[in-house]
């Protein structure tokens, strides 16, 4: 019998997240105040994130335990399936051999609930009584209203205008989850209004609505609590279950990767995959080929400039040490909403920087010529950010089907598409623009970057 | 630990059909010829279907193997998660232990997939170069589109008119697959432009669009074959790997149905889950409570007539004994397209005749209200059809409340809502209407059945 469909007994799972963070080549520099350019401590972040949260971003354990009522709730989803995409190999006539991790089968249709569901407790136990948070695509909205209906907890979602008006289904699903859908950049915070006076027509960005989002929960008194969808330390460390799983999962067929890709928007799925791998090679000496994707129009690893910068654009956020295009870039309106983001998670970044990782970034018709090649064969529709992961999946077992190698690849599934079928019509219908990075881009990013 | 979910090893997946038919307390009445109103022999289906299929559905043999090639796709989604919706039943505040398969996790979104599959490799053997099928909701076109596209099989769907407008995205999912998909009725058959004559402001339905698919069939001189998503024996057939599932799994928690639900529109999903603990009841005298539910809009088991009707507007199909509005019933447009049909399997229709299986019928709101629940709980957006199956779940829930009887509840969640999000916006916006049925369209449908 073919391993095409390969679950993981329920009582196998992990019940710890992985940390790095100890096992890391070198220290990732730690996150500056956005003020005094001085290493923030747990006090400065108290006002928007709970402590339990705070000390995980911090934590040196090399693990960390999932209390039992995430557990619960992980076990509506999880474990989920390890496929190995025999079709899609034979579709490609390639000699590699194809797994791929379905996340797309959690309720919220992405990786994102692994840690919506943690943030949300943490929250909970502290009394947290309403969580605000910004929106791309949506994914990330979705699984935090879910995770706040689960627990009770009010959920305020800044959604990216030009996503709430492309998207009424996913503003919809938000909403019938209970939470408070508001277009940014908008009229109910002051960097809202500040940026609708500077650009009154803006379709909005992830870093305008991240600004709204904290802004709100600084604002609180405490009440309210801001909640990230990716780039921290924490977020990273919940996304961990999907790789220790995978990793369990490639074992009980007696395979290991040679090749772990993921798409990255800010870092969290593919991380999620990566990192419990990334000890057999950091520490020992395992080949293993990581491979970061993002898009063309918003290549943060592979054009944007190492350094200390912003996470938002209203400079509200901690300065991270980063791959940066400018806290101000507005990346072009691509459909992978989710990948459109200036910076990326630290820990990522720096594993790129130190040659542990690597990147690669490509325009949107070659990503879903992939998405429709994967679609046909294995029947899932992906969203447009894992299509990225999928192209370079396709370019890795083409090289393979030239070599004669028979390679194995590993990637995320980080979501399904079916809130995307716009972007499949566009493409369909061949009104997908390729976009490419102006130089310029660097040049103001370089100016912008804050002096640390 | 709790078991909230339940998996199958894969190596323990059916691999064979269950086939009720020498399991009936008495035998179904034979189907007749649309022109003699004679019972049809297999020569007469031959046009539209492939012979395996023929044989299946008039199959005497307790099971049917499923083939290899079958099986090997069926792993890219199968076994689906059976889960204890210990949430749902504490939002209910409910005693009843609740069960359900998880049947929104196919590529397709639905169960439909399971008898697609199996259709389209039939036809494939037989050289079949192209199938026509009508979908309403979606999710029919969507499973055979897949299974098409899988097997390098042409595929056109005809598609009910106000699902066709109302759902642009259900659309582009299966032009996504490659299927060709044309609002219905049309002028591309005769049967099309004879009801665009008789009524040319018409939004469709599935009787018109099935005479259009069954026309362009039984026109092509063989080379195109019909494929239908539910109402036929062999259609049921292969569904019952999803009861057969359901019964290993509620077996490896030590528990047992009193009662099985699911939603019917042509009866292929309940009967999927149901027909295999049938035989219990049957013949073993176990005590089961099967409830199929459907919408008070098109109460076909709750208030049709038991008797021979056409299965489709323009009188091609074989008369089939069963509960009938009327092969002319247009059902109001309710978002349940999955549920507008006249008609109903008539291996369901005479066990509910005959005592073994009891109907429900619900308007669209209480629906709605009990998915918003589940939703809130679970995680999980219902398809509007599976939500009538929810609401039943939860009445049945509250008696148990009422009584203190703690009975264990199996449903059948067939399909995810995310194409249905209009729906459910418009239940949020207060905007859905209910439709109770008028006694004249009984009155009419006796007018309009065959004589035989």
């Amino acid at each position: 019998m073919k391993d095409y469909n390969i679950l993981l007994d329920v009582r196998r799972m992990p019940d710890v997240w992985y940390n790095i963070t100890p096992d890391m080549p070198k220290p990732v520099d730690p996150p500056l105040h956005p003020g005094t350019k001085q290493p923030v401590g747990p006090a400065d972040l108290a006002a928007i994130f709970p402590m339990a949260l705070i000390e995980q971003e911090v934590s040196q354990k090399p693990t960390i335990s999932i209390p039992g009522e995430i557990m619960d709730i992980y076990r509506l989803w999880r474990p989920t399936p390890l496929r190995r995409a025999y079709r899609f190999e034979k579709a490609l006539g390639t000699p590699a051999k194809i797994f791929y991790k379905n996340e797309s089968v959690s309720p919220s249709g992405s990786h994102k609930l692994n840690t919506a569901v943690a943030q949300v407790y943490y929250n909970k136990q502290e009394k947290t009584k309403e969580m605000s948070t910004e929106t791309g695509a949506g994914q990330w909205g979705t699984a935090l209203s879910i995770a706040c209906s689960m627990f009770d907890v009010k959920c305020t979602v800044y959604m990216v205008r030009v996503s709430y008006e492309q998207k009424p289904y996913r503003r919809s699903l938000m909403q019938t989850y209970g939470a408070k859908v508001i277009p940014s950049p908008s009229n109910t915070t002051e960097s809202g209004k500040s940026f609708l006076r500077q650009h009154p027509d803006t379709s909005g960005s992830l870093g305008m609505a991240i600004s709204e989002a904290v802004e709100v929960a600084a604002k609180s008194g405490g009440t309210t609590k801001y909640s990230l969808g990716s780039v921290l330390n924490h977020v990273l460390l919940h996304q961990t279950v999907i790789g220790q799983e995978a990793k369990l999962q490639m074992e009980s067929v007696g395979e290991y990767p040679d090749i772990i890709i993921g798409c990255c928007g800010g870092g969290s799925n593919f991380a999620g995959l990566a990192f419990p791998f990334a000890p057999d090679k950091i520490k020992r000496g395992k080949k293993i080929d990581f491979i970061g994707v993002e898009p063309s129009a918003c290549p943060t690893m592979t054009r944007g400039i190492f350094a200390y910068d912003f996470g938002d654009t209203g400079e509200f956020t901690p300065l991270l040490k980063q791959y940066t295009l400018g806290h101000n870039f507005m990346p072009p309106g691509i459909h992978a909403g989710g990948l459109r983001y200036h910076g990326i998670a630290a820990q990522l970044a720096l594993l790129v920087k130190e040659g542990v990782m690597r990147a690669m970034a490509y325009p949107q018709n070659p990503v879903f010529e992939a998405c429709m090649t994967f679609t046909r064969a294995e029947g899932i529709i992906p969203a447009p950010e894992s299509g990225h992961a999928i192209r370079s999946v396709v370019d890795e077992a083409l090289k393979c089907k030239e070599s004669g190698e028979s390679k194995t690849i590993l990637f995320n599934l980080s979501g399904h598409g079916h809130f995307d079928m716009l972007a499949y019509d566009d493409y369909l219908g061949g009104k997908l623009q390729d976009y490419d990075l102006d130089q310029s881009v660097i040049e103001e990013a370089e100016r912008s970057i804050p002096k640390v």
